[in-house]
């Protein structure tokens, strides 16, 4: 059962049923801008999906000038192709005959590219016979997925063959995006473009050409491009610009992004002198990076459980005054939600549905 | 767009996509008899459906002696009463008119109650003209919503009138369900005992009828049962016992119940010998009461990203191998999913769908 969207357009946002998740069009137009007036044609961009899991800013964020998106789960790169985006690369390794036989039946209605970082993995991706673009996915700091930079990378690109076509280098510093020094984030980028650059260089030696190198996220996109090591880049969070990613040393290169995704509560309880409850608790706004900030007043959101928030400061809103929140993490927060009440100077414009909300194989 | 059911029933667990939720039908079926045993009829069961948000396993509740169910949003009553359950309780202040309208109409087709802790709701939920269970949120030492315990309550219930029954307190610590000694969640529940036995003597006193008092969760419902204060109790989590409930001090008066609730993921990266990458990050496996635990090996999840988890330890798994996690905690981790995959036996018996899952109004 999909829930009903909250809202309806025409509605003024003080009308709105909460929890929302309300996406300011403005806002999220300015961010669009502000980052291709940032990266001004320097890379390709290929806006990350996994975020907003929804089409409808897909299909924006290409007519911006993207050159596709890319996605985490077999199933939102379906999601995606449902909703009319023809190049998605899957940023990550996919591992077992099922999942790899979906990207394949995918391939025949899209570009389709898929991370590789192990050998097996790319036997089973070998087996499938149909046309993907492999990017090896090269380790270079965040300590998760990845195969080594150099010699592990170059001979792992020597077996790309046959319905394979060795299409680059995946290079994501994740670790990096969310240190909160400016400085730290560069130098963290810098090591990872010395990675990146020799591994292109044994490539090269050895004849194999390396089509795209492609990674970076809303953190330090920046740095990558000014390292010159990086063709495209992958941020996702820019669009919407959470609480944690406020939190960063933030200055240029970087653009100023604006904060356009907040969740619409409303206070339900007023107990004590002292305090407001509201009902957005951790099954509205995820906690997994921090509480969520409230917007446009002096006050804070001090602590959450399932379906409440607390909030304290002052003066504290009355029973029934509608807040609104900026979520502490954006990515798992649009994914409580089916729908974005999408809203210009305080109006319902339109509702968006989160097609790939919840798409998880 | 909901998601499709990632398995099919007569499958091995061993075939189901990843990440998948996977529930245990010998051990939920063991849960539920094991809290009759405990309780054995000395209070009424009022199973809580804020945690597994489906009207499947509502009914196999109250098919085991559960007078109906409680749950917090008017969007869950309205998947629980489509879903066929005839009674129950959001125990939680409804606020706003579009939200007891909602409340109206359900309670043309079910018995449906309603908590309140303020005379200005009070007044709302008057003006619905439908008949509702009213009950007064007492503060207990949770510090979220609820009014005073004594004359403020009185105060209150004195209002209840018209189209309202007065239905009783509403009393629930749940501070106190996740303190990890006995002794401790014993002498929070004794309190709130006390506040609720001074409440119900001064409404007495008054000439004010309290039929039920109800509260209680998994963590503490023996203490609430043994002090004879409450009518009613409201436990959730009992039928799945997550990795954060585990690691609560376990012991008699509360009976022992078994993990129900598994998280199923696939080894998806072997980047270095010291790690195996999940597919199962925060987006399946809620992480605010802690990581998941990987069930029945020698292995700690010891890190989420939102798509990926960290799995050290010794042995670890190969490259497409299967891994059970028990979630840190049950109900956001259900919010996640569209689809319980029932096993018995290691074999897909069932799908059941989480028709509330998502439900925030």
């Amino acid at each position: 059962m999909i829930q009903p969207p909250p809202a309806a357009v025409g509605q003024r946002l003080a009308e709105v049923d909460t929890p929302a998740l309300v996406l300011d069009l403005d806002a999220f137009e300015s961010n669009l801008a502000a980052l291709n007036r940032a990266v001004a044609g320097r890379v390709r961009v290929r806006a990350h999906a996994k975020t907003h899991k929804c089409p409808e800013i897909a299909r924006r964020q290409i007519a911006a000038g993207a050159v596709g998106v890319c996605c985490q789960k077999v199933s939102e790169a379906e999601a995606l192709v449902e909703g009319g985006v023809r190049d998605v690369l899957v940023s990550n390794e996919i591992v077992g005959a099922p999942k790899i036989a979906r990207l394949a039946e995918l391939s025949r209605r899209a570009r389709i590219g898929v991370c590789v970082d192990n050998i097996e993995n790319l036997k089973q991706l070998k087996a499938c016979a149909a046309p993907l673009d492999v990017y090896i996915e090269l380790e270079v700091g965040m300590g998760r997925c990845g195969i080594a930079p150099g010699e592990p990378a170059l001979a792992l690109a020597r077996e790309i063959a046959g319905n394979l076509r060795f299409a680059g280098l995946h290079a994501y510093q994740g670790r990096a995006q969310h240190v909160r020094s400016m400085a730290e984030r560069k130098a963290s980028i810098e090591r990872a473009a010395q990675a990146v650059a020799s591994t292109k260089a044994l490539l090269k030696t050895d004849g194999i050409d390396c089509p795209i190198v492609t990674g970076a996220g809303s953190g330090t996109f920046m740095f990558e491009v000014e390292s010159g090591a990086w063709d495209e880049i992958q941020p996702g969070s820019y669009v919407f610009m959470d609480a944690d990613y406020a939190r960063n040393e933030w200055a240029a290169p970087l653009p100023r992004f604006r904060h356009a995704l907040f969740v619409l509560s409303t206070v339900m309880s007023r107990p004590r002198p002292d305090v407001a409850i509201v009902d957005a608790g951790l099954k509205a706004s995820s906690v997994d990076s921090g509480m969520p900030t409230v917007w446009g007043k002096s006050l804070n959101y001090t602590k959450a459980s399932d379906e409440h928030g607390w909030i304290e400061g002052a003066p504290l809103p009355a029973l029934g005054e509608k807040l609104l929140l900026v979520p502490g993490h954006c990515d798992p927060t649009i994914n409580l939600y089916d729908w974005y009440v999408v809203c210009r100077d305080g109006i319902v414009v339109d509702l968006w549905p989160i097609d790939a909300r919840g798409a998880l194989t």
